[in-house]
């Protein structure tokens, strides 16, 4: 048999994970010189390249028999210490380092975690919207998807506690601080409401967090975990903090938990990249972090006000925009029978790409809204790009009525 | 409730993982002054320290701006391409970039295709003793491990024809060259019955090859995937060649399985890490691998001689040792009535450590095995070791008779 065909042969679970519209509308928008809305790259501007450089050759100077051998599978020790101090301070918590395990981004973190929890057919409750590369994640282990509204201060509270009653329903997974792909940071509120059904239920959160240092103005609450510590495995990353070429993120989880996420680690790779833990702690413990995150706020906060500015501007009034508080996204409400999947089709031919909302949707929904990241845009590509949306969106509705 | 109890939450794959006895050991033997021959650790003396940090100062000199951001899940294309020259022109094949994909060591390609491929019960076809980072790998995913024995010149192969009978049996998972932990390689006519046999029955092969470069006078012979390229993944790692703190290996697929597995590991982590990626390329595109590569496999040789010199001159007839020509381990067979985990626990009170056997079979058995580690010890130390672990074996026997 010369070519054998594999789809049949791939696995139920494989076949289970949803593809990507993002990678795939990146790829024809890395090949072209579009204006592009549509990746969740930060702004490249920003990055700390020379400082990394000469924190790479410091590392590799003072320890480069430990960097280049095979190391523990929970990762650099003291790049957990720092990780634990820095939470433990910013929010008034118990944080140790012996609960922090480093992963490849925060999107590793999911991975296990599902992969710890999921039973074929379990339920895991997750906001309407949702990341992309959390649904692919936790999608690869076939549980029930049981969608929650996401509402302005977080999602529907009394929607979680009706899943929360069900016995089969184990993880919950949240974005709560300027989610992916909505822009929405949960109230203090709701996340201590969280917390006690979580706690009450004997639920367990994945709490994914990339965008905490990223705020425009005010820091975000304090997380879920600080008022549920056992029943919440919350997450970070050097992604949007320092560079997401670096592959590292963490997960800060309930301490009866880390052995176990740690043998599953273990089978996926072993140990997490070794070089690039001792960069990022000696760049964090030789440069000055507040202004580096200070001057990526600074920008942000400019592009998202630019994006904010065009859509008030150029937009009809009928089309309902999310005004988040931090990150590197704004989600448009279009109006009735619109649907955002013929829009980007039409925006692609005047060179300006964004993500149709179905792709953030478990059930096929949500083709009225639009996911805009405003991180990797030069702010007259920001007007320029909204302008056209605008106009082809305005056809689009001339034509409906 | 306070401390919710995880053990009855997690999924039945998590538990179907078995524990590491090496990272148990491990943990020991680090914290202590042992003569380890347990991990399976490079020999740290021969890393190119000066040369990556050469490498690491360049790259992030030249390209920070593409390093540091997100980048393509396949891997840094210019990496792909100096894997697939090497190869092809080293075994006469036919290999395109585009059937590459970068990965973290070549443990995760393990993973990555064990969750492409296996519905809970498939047939995994596996060589008893089997490499134990592969057995934990699949076991996630709750196959029917299908045992064959493995001979001097490689597994059995009318055991694995009797297997391959069987519809449900889907994969098979094979180390050909110094295969870990037995040091034993196939020879060239197994490599070519297996790879009729794959193309007979309509089988997958995943040939894990981490010690391809490190072999002793003789290059091994060509892989299986030569002879079967559309039923052979083909991994890779440049933990052995370079140093594994780096972490990065890879996978040559067949082109159709190609977007598969790039997808399900897109769920995973998104991207390799970027960084290291660059360095190893440009070390390799910048250094002389073949004289750095020479300078290991004789390092290795020296310190195999030694091993198997103090093998024959201590230990009594009766235990039998297989004659790796690469890798970094050697096998034993104890006499009848030893166990290897007892053994243990005597030589480690005298402070040296090594692996029983039981750890690399799938049920259970093998306890009359010892897996020993020569290529991260000192030659004196070997001589001593090995002394040691003689003595309290013979202890051992004379207490059975």
């Amino acid at each position: 048999m010369e070519k054998p065909s594999f789809e049949k042969k791939l696995s139920e679970n494989y076949r289970n994970i949803p593809p990507s519209f993002v990678r795939s509308i990146l790829n024809v928008a890395e090949n072209n010189q579009f204006i592009s809305f549509a990746g969740g790259l930060p702004n490249p501007d920003l990055f700390p390249a020379n400082e990394i450089r000469k924190s790479a050759n410091a590392v590799l100077q003072e320890s480069a028999g430990n960097i280049l051998q095979y190391a523990g599978s929970m990762g650099y020790y003291p790049l957990r210490q720092w990780i634990a101090k820095r939470y433990a301070d910013k929010y008034d918590m118990k944080i140790s380092p012996e609960q922090i395990i480093i992963t490849n981004g925060s999107q590793q973190a999911i991975d296990i975690l599902a992969r710890l929890f999921i039973n074929q057919g379990d339920g895991v409750v997750i906001e309407k919207p949702s990341y992309l590369g959390a649904i692919q994640a936790l999608s690869a282990y076939r549980p029930q998807f049981c969608e929650v509204d996401l509402e302005e201060d977080g999602a529907n509270l009394s929607q979680v506690e009706d899943w929360f009653w069900k016995e089969d329903v184990k993880l919950m997974y949240a974005v709560p601080n300027a989610q992916n792909p909505s822009g929405i940071s949960y109230s203090d509120a709701k996340r201590k409401h969280l917390a006690e059904l979580l706690k009450c239920y004997d639920k367990f959160l994945i709490e994914d967090d990339p965008y905490n240092e990223i705020y425009f103005e005010n820091n975000f609450p304090a997380p879920v975990k600080k008022y549920a510590n056992n029943n919440v495995a919350w997450t970070g990353s050097f992604s949007k903090m320092i560079a997401p070429g670096l592959r590292n993120g963490w997960v800060i989880l309930p301490d009866e938990l880390v052995p176990h996420f740690d043998k599953a680690k273990q089978s996926t790779d072993l140990n997490p990249n070794n070089l690039t833990q001792f960069v990022i702690h000696h760049y964090l413990t030789n440069n000055d972090l507040e202004k580096h995150l200070q001057s990526v706020r600074k920008k942000y906060h400019e592009q998202y006000k630019a994006m904010q500015d065009a859509i008030n501007h150029f937009f009809p009034d009928d089309v309902y925009s999310t005004t988040p508080s931090g990150g590197m996204f704004i989600w448009l409400t279009l109006p009735a029978g619109v649907s955002s999947v013929d829009l980007v089709q039409e925006t692609m031919k005047r060179g300006v790409v964004f993500v149709p909302g179905n792709s953030f949707y478990t059930e096929g929904s949500g083709q009225e809204h639009i996911r805009l990241n405003f991180s990797n845009a030069q702010l007259p590509a920001i007007e320029k790009g909204i302008k056209i949306i605008a106009s082809e969106l305005e056809k689009m509705m001339v034509s409906i009525c």
